[in-house]
């Protein structure tokens, strides 16, 4: 890395490779430096991993035309998603996060194009003020095509041994989830239809899809009381990011439809959209994690409510791996993969 | 993250995409574990930081059409150079490679195209095993555009206050280089003139831009010798990256003509490009250090030899950073820039 810094001498395209440097750092200094002993100006970054605790890494590509669209998403909200993306990884884990290392590589005429930077990094960096998470790094570079690339690394920190993971749930547990589902799929129907109602979007409220919320106080909250046994982000859709959590705790759920939280703006929606957005529609970013039937799970968590929509039981093969009861008939659910935008 | 772990239920794409993650956890299955705790399949890898370590990270983007061309480098040098880069950023902090995480978003044609993503995994994997690294986790995509889209993170750990950056160099200090300079500007010459020789090039030796050598052994003994007082990767030419070191540093340089160790390809190219070459060609994957005048800096470090080319002086401003003595007469020394592939 440290293109951030290389670049500082390259001749070509300088002004505007430059300018994004100029304001990557100046987005850095702006916030808090928490653990990070060097940041961006040297080959590498130097962190401390607080005493007792492990690291917890990830990664996520945002990218334009599979992950966003210029035209439909506000650059305020291409810079909160992409951040969105890692810390909602760390929420899932129960950590604290620690630092985010920014990769983005601009089309020529957007590096040139301040506003539509401005209001990336501006997105970036209310969200980034708001989880106190240090911009310790990243590269940049010139885009080969006309897209905006952007991959964010996030580091975060767990009590050694304590990270929730999705391999912990058993027989008998409860399953619970965050918040309301459904309300990212439904928002996006809304942008696809008339992306010009929300050009102006950058406050976070109420817009599920465009700001969506990491819950990172309620997977703290989760780890510090002990409170679950397995936890996953719902970013692919419950049907799918449930059946992850039961393959790699090696169970089976069951989900009743009618204790199902549903997000308010999925009421636009016809009936049947409506059961896809809530059961397959990604990018909620709500937590789904369970609990042993005795643990007493409060309503909410960090101010965000918590729903009990389920429950754990033991998987044999030709049984399904996910059922749902809705209006006393059990289906079987299967997984329904997010898909990226068309 | 464990997008890796996501697509595992996405529909579309599927036979292409499914094939990636299979063989990107195949490869990662043959690596060593080390301090990873939990590689890929969760929502965030779990590294352990040995005691009295800090933590080193680095982003490199390796973007198709700007840092490698599938008509010129073989699928087995673009997964060595993508991994190299990280690595050769460890190695100037005088790490030890903890961990990598690979993203990577395949155009439609190249992800169902597998001879190629076998000579890109061969390649990395090859570096990888011998620098004893684990591939932790990354993210994939299905590419927006016709390019290949990779960013390597690689994670290292140094002892703490230890790791080497660039700001350590004090007038007096002589200045150090590690193998030899302008080969992969050389090399890089030939392939742009005739790339179907180099097509079965897969051994990394005599090949300095297609297997450019992270020193991490020199790195290593450096900072566990106590030798160097500051130490950069050479990835974007001597005097791009003698110059960061200098600013960092708040000193000058004086560099000896005749002291440079230079690469036997440059041979093969006229006086004034092989002298651009030495001076500003980019990806040599050097290091460049200082080290204190009395301290006795060994003739070849882990098997890789060490030359002597100047020394660290006052900077005061209306005279330059960097100057140069060749036959006699000191010229001024700016930096050349890395440019990108054009």
């Amino acid at each position: 890395m440290l293109v951030l810094g290389r670049m500082a001498n390259r001749k070509k395209n300088e002004s505007g490779e430059l300018a994004l440097i100029a304001l990557i750092r100046a987005l850095a200094d702006k916030l808090p430096r928490g653990q990070v002993r060097l940041g961006i100006g040297d080959d590498c970054a130097i962190l401390r991993v607080p005493p007792g605790n492990e690291l917890l890494v990830t990664t996520d590509f945002s990218l334009e035309g599979r992950h966003f669209r210029r035209k439909w998403h506000s650059p305020q909200s291409i810079g909160h998603r992409t951040l969105a993306r890692g810390l909602s990884d760390i929420a899932a884990m129960g950590g604290k996060p620690l630092a985010a290392f920014l990769s983005l590589a601009l089309p020529r005429t957007v590096a040139r194009n301040s506003k539509w930077l401005d209001g990336f990094l501006y997105g970036l960096r209310a969200l980034a003020s708001e989880a106190k998470v240090p911009l310790a790094g990243g590269d940049t570079s010139e885009a080969p095509g006309s897209e905006v690339l952007a991959d964010i690394v996030l580091l975060g920190s767990a009590p050694t041994g304590r990270a929730l993971t999705r391999s912990g749930a058993r027989p008998g547990d409860a399953i619970y989830c965050t918040g309301a589902l459904g309300g990212a799929a439904a928002e996006l129907a809304e942008l696809a239809k008339n992306s010009a109602r929300f050009r102006r979007a950058t406050t976070k409220k109420y817009h599920p899809h465009l700001f969506p919320q990491p819950r990172l106080g309620v997977g703290a909250a989760l780890l510090r009381r002990r409170l679950a046994t397995a936890c996953i982000d719902v970013s692919d859709g419950l049907s799918t990011d449930l059946n992850h959590l039961c393959e790699a705790s090696g169970v089976a759920a069951e989900l009743d439809a009618a204790l199902l939280p549903v997000h308010p703006l999925t009421a636009s929606l016809a009936p049947a959209a409506q059961l896809a957005a809530i059961l397959h529609g990604g990018e909620d970013y709500e937590l789904l994690f369970t609990a042993r039937a005795d643990t007493k799970v409060p309503r909410s968590l960090a101010g965000v409510p918590i729903t009990r929509i389920g429950r754990i039981v033991p998987y044999s093969k030709p049984r399904p791996r996910m059922t749902i009861v809705a209006e006393g008939t059990r289906f079987e659910l299967q997984p329904h993969g997010w898909e990226h935008l068309r």
